[in-house]
């Protein structure tokens, strides 16, 4: 086999092609070192395209952007969409597994086969069919403000109307050390408002009081 | 000005090498989305000289190995030796900051700088600076085992010997909850050895324990 349909590059070298697709579930011979080179050129890919595509972002945009493309579940949908699943060799025990194993193992070979495209045929090459894979998820690009934790949002909210910035007070932490539940009030001196998030950690109940928040001031409902 | 000594690069546009040296203290011309480019060229321009160069290492030494030349510290050396500070720009308020501040500012700088080459001068150009600015610790790269961390290469050095796992036991955790002190037990049923090892949270007091069993065991002094 020297190519997979969807993907627009033929492989002067088979052998590179019958590795990404070979899970280390199979053994010695698998697609982890190829992993490891294809997630670094994904990276730099779409890095590159996004420079170039948002030149009004901040570098704290543009990393949360990339974050949004390379990320497992976006590669998970993107190799499903070519059927990659169909071409992934696989060893005795992992035939059975599903779910979250099985989306990590078409991302992971979906960048192992970037790799083996950059091995085979350079870096012009693997750029392209990169462009060419990626096109569905840089087309819906979400706004890069939606990207932000809430209370980034919310802080740079207040900044921008010149109002005081929000206050965080632990109300409670109850529970075995191992299960604490914390209770969080967020409130702001002079933007009206004082409400509450709950959260396995005092980090993430402050998360879910700011998000509350933006939704008291904004009738926002992004988390 | 169009280049710097001791970085084989002419900038066709000047402009570029300017913002590349451009802290962000100075206001809106900057160097960090220079920095965010740069961060993942070099990323990846790494990533395939140790796939080529270290063909019997897998995908977690790779990681590794490349965290080593991509830290902050390693790119903050290699713009000292650059004398990179000479030409770096600061805001006023940034002028008087040292220590830490700078050595992040001079590998920030480093990175925005094969960012700006890329752009001005394509992928192939940058990669060959890069080459050339890395090679120094290219040449010095420690031994892929001496990056893993104590409990990895304890759990390691047992399995290869053919004895018991190590395992932890949390012998105390004192202190307020803002400044606990964990105590850990590490000993394997088979391999002669109980210590301890203490910290600030349960993982690190851990990783004390298992560097305690490695010296007990292998007279090792690497933590």
């Amino acid at each position: 086999m020297r190519e997979i349909p969807g993907i627009p590059y033929r492989f002067k070298d088979p052998d590179l092609l019958t590795q990404a697709l070979s899970h280390r579930s199979l053994g010695r011979f698998n697609n982890e070192r190829l992993e490891f080179l294809g997630d670094s050129i994904l990276n730099f890919v779409v890095s590159a395209r996004l420079f170039e595509l948002k030149t009004t972002e901040d570098e704290g945009d543009l990393s949360r952007l990339r974050a949004r493309v390379v990320r497992g579940e976006t590669l998970a949908e993107l190799a499903n969409g070519l059927k990659l699943g169909d071409y992934i060799k696989l060893g005795e025990g992992e035939l059975k597994s599903g779910g979250y194993r099985r989306k990590s193992i078409l991302a992971d070979a979906l960048e192992a086969l970037m790799g083996a495209i950059y091995l085979d045929g350079g870096f012009a090459s693997c750029e392209k069919v990169i462009g060419h894979v990626i096109a569905p998820v840089m087309q819906n690009l979400p706004d890069a403000a939606e990207l932000k934790d809430p209370k980034t949002r919310l802080q740079e909210y207040l900044q921008g109307e010149g109002l005081a910035l929000p206050e965080y007070h632990l109300l409670s932490d109850e529970g075995p050390p191992h299960r604490k539940n914390f209770l969080v009030q967020c409130s702001s001196e002079n933007a009206g408002f004082s409400v509450t998030g709950e959260g396995r950690s005092r980090r993430k109940a402050e998360q879910v009081a700011a998000a509350a928040a933006l939704q008291f001031i904004l009738g926002d409902t992004k988390k």
